[in-house]
Order: C-alpha cells, then structure tokens, then sequence
C-alpha cells in the first residue's frame, strides 16, 4: 500500500503546480548561490539515459554576459532582467573525453545521440524549473535557443558534442500575471491509441480558447480573420520555421550529430 | 519579498526531490483514473510554446495493448508488469487540423517545428512524472521510444504530424531500490561560458563513479578493461546508434517533419 500519510503531505504541492503561471517579470532581489546549487542538485535527480547525465548547464548572472545574449532571444526582456539565466544543453563532449581516456570508442556522433541528450537536458531543465517554482521563485522558458542555437555556441563557447536546447529565465516573481488556458484534457489524451481529430471535435476543443476575450483582441490587434492565422502569419511563420529548421540541421552537423 | 511560509511548506517536497529514484517494479494495486486524470491536469501546466500544446499522451493499460508495445522497448518487463504505460508525443496534427479549418496555412513540416514539438512533450512527461512521484507513485522512463517509433507509430496508429519521443511506466512502487549515484554538481555546470573538460577534471569528475563496487562488478560481468567501454563496446554501440539514427530521421520524413 502507498503511505496515505505522505500523499495527504503533498497536497500543497500538487495545488501549486495547478496554479502554476510563467513569470515575465521579476523583482530586483537576487538569487544566491547555495539556493542555486541545491535546485541544481534537485534538477540532477531527473532521470537520465542509461545514467550517463549527457546534458551541460551554463549559468549567466554577468550583465555584459546576459547583453550579448538578449538579441540571441530576439531582446526579450527577461534576458536581461531576470538576475539568473540557464542555458540547458544537450552534452556527449564531456562523456566522449571520458571514454577515450579510459580506452573506450564513443559512437555517439549521430542524431540519436544527440535526441537522447536532448531528452536528458530537457528533464533536467523541467525537474529545475518545478523545484524553483516550489521555492516561490519564477521561471520563463525561451523558444528561441534553438532558433539561434548557431550564435549561442558562439556566446557561451560551447565545444564540439554541445547543443543549446532551451534556455530559461529565473527570478523572485514580481506580481502574479493570469494563468493561461489550456485546451480540455480530451483534447490531448489517447486511450489505447490515437483517435484522429473530427472537425466537430476541432471545434469543440478549441472553442473556448477562441471564444476568449484575450484571444478575440489577439485577433483584432493583428488585424486577422482568425486566432489560428496569428500563429500562421506572424507567430510562428513558415519562413522563419524553414530557415531555423535549416539553421539547426546546420548546428547539429557542425556539433558531430550527423 | 518572497513568501517565507510557503518556502517552508516546500520542505517536504524539495527532500522528496532530492530522494527520487526510478521504480521498475510495481506492487499489483491499479491507479484509478481520477488521481491520472488529475496528474494529466498537472501536467498539462507545463510551459508551452506560445500555448500550442503540441503534444498528446496516448495511455495504455489493455494488456493486449501492452503485450504488443514490450517488444517495441526491448521487452523490458516494465511494459507488461505496469498498471499504466504512457506514451508521450510531439504532436502538430491537431494543431494543424484547428488551422486549416480557420483559413490559416500551417507551415509546420519541418525539422524546427517537430523539435518545439518535442520539448512541448517532454516538459509535460517529466512535469506529470514529479506529480506522480509526489502522490507515491514510482515512474521509469524508457529510451527505447526512439530506437522504435516507426514501430510504435503503427502500435498505436499515429497519424502524419505526431512522432512518440519518451515512455513513462507508471505504478506504485513495490520495494525501495538504492539511490543511483550521479557526477558531482560541478562536472555539470558551467559558469558564463563552457570550461571545457581537461584530462585531470574529468579524472575528478567521474573517480567516484569508478570507484563504486557496482561499477567494478558491471566491468568485471561484461568482461570489460573499464566502465566507458560497458557503454561504448555493449550497452550504447555505436553500430545500435547508427542504425536507429537513420530509422528516426526517416520517421520525421514520414511524419512530415523535413
């Protein structure tokens, strides 16, 4: 049996994570280091393939440090006001060193390797972000890592084997924006295996997201037909997603995924 | 000012944290779909990508279902032995579908939107995976996913736009395993820039790890010289990471992804 106690123990937690919201903006207080290291070592507990922990964190708290990045996440302010940024990176470099020194071959410069790796910094960065948040601190992701991967190895010196896969900003919150919707749970979930969408089931699902005042001013403000072609037609454009595929495709070659 | 209240009301979980362990075998005890859909709900707060939600979770709990997955993931007894088995997946389809319905043209076929895709999913897995492991119940995750996705892809009838990235079996735990080791926080974090590894730090670094007597005795079983070539010459072969790289590059063509 599953201790009753210990479960009744974490209702607080699971409360906060429902209440959850990303935070933007952040208050002038710091972060010190020992906070710092004991989320790290929270953040190291995620699970990892095969234990090997092929993943890197690159800590910037320096301004001019903190400069050179902003334009990297198209100047988004949390860049440069939130007083701890990480870059979480997918990292065979530091396990390949290991493996020549103790005689051992790597065969870890293909794209699998570097999924793997992905999927390691990712749970990592996530297990970080949820102890942060736990601690009252506040935490955005940034999308645009990957976008710009090419110039953040530049920035932040990353060898060969090393690849930015997302970025997240960290502060004491300063205000407590809304929570966002989410679309209805059935709307993500499969039983036993994927029921493909209906239109009805489309237009149901994303109903109320539509029907929200915020999204209607979304649509109004961009001066579009429909919430689904502000993220087609300024969002998130195929232009832009073809040249940062390629610009991507790109770093994984140049890093030794391919 | 932060709330100190509330910082010390997450004592509990930041040592729950902190003591996590994967859990591979589980107490015959089902978990009923209220506590799993309120783990969903948790989840599903994760931070997404301009609140797309590009992903979904397809759950299975029919054996036959089951029986079918195993050899997918190396027939590893988890699959089979778990109440609930969790397949995660980056998921454009029904994003896609919202869009054409809305008169707006999804340009999302293509390598930079399968990998926003991608860590829309994995911070959900791993969000829903500490919510889980909050209410007592023990979470392994399975890097077989990708070795196999085309297979899985045909298990669970995903259609064009959706790519399965990680599984989760999920249960209550039956035992307490030991606690695995991981590399000293330092080995991990990079201030401002990457310090790149030299031969003495990564002698430092991964000492402890070698020194432990479940890594002799790995080396001793597997009739190996070190602990790295366990990994390079029998548990993570470069021939394995070769073949498996090309069947995943060839699911995101066929998936629509490049």
């Amino acid at each position: 049996m599953h201790n009753i106690l210990d479960h009744k123990k974490m209702t607080d937690f699971s409360e906060k994570l429902l209440q959850r919201r990303t935070i933007r903006k952040y208050s002038s207080e710091n972060i010190d280091d020992k906070l710092l290291n004991e989320l790290f070592v929270m953040g190291c507990r995620a699970s990892t393939t095969g234990n090997m922990q092929v993943y890197s964190i690159v800590i910037n708290r320096d301004n001019q440090m903190k400069s050179q990045l902003a334009p990297l996440h198209f100047n988004q302010k949390m860049i440069t006001e939130a007083p701890v940024v990480l870059t979480f990176c997918a990292d065979f470099n530091r396990f390949n060193k290991w493996c020549i020194l103790r005689n051992a071959q790597p065969g870890y410069n293909n794209f699998l390797s570097f999924f793997t790796a992905a999927i390691d910094a990712l749970l990592v960065a996530q297990t970080f972000c949820i102890a942060a948040e736990a601690k009252g601190l506040g935490i955005c992701y940034l999308g645009t890592t990957i976008y710009t991967a090419d110039k953040i190895i530049e920035v932040l010196k990353l060898p060969k084997g090393v690849v930015p896969v997302t970025t997240v900003t960290l502060g004491w919150p300063s205000g407590k924006p809304e929570q966002v919707d989410r679309l209805p749970l059935e709307a993500v979930i499969h039983k036993e295996t994927y029921k493909d969408y209906s239109t009805a089931s489309i237009e149901n699902y994303y109903k109320q997201k539509e029907e929200r005042a915020d999204s209607q001013q979304f649509v109004l403000e961009n001066n579009k037909e429909t919430l689904a072609q502000v993220f087609t037609d300024i969002r998130y454009k195929k232009a832009d997603n073809v040249y940062f595929s390629n610009t991507l495709l790109h770093v994984l070659k140049e890093q030794g995924f391919m």
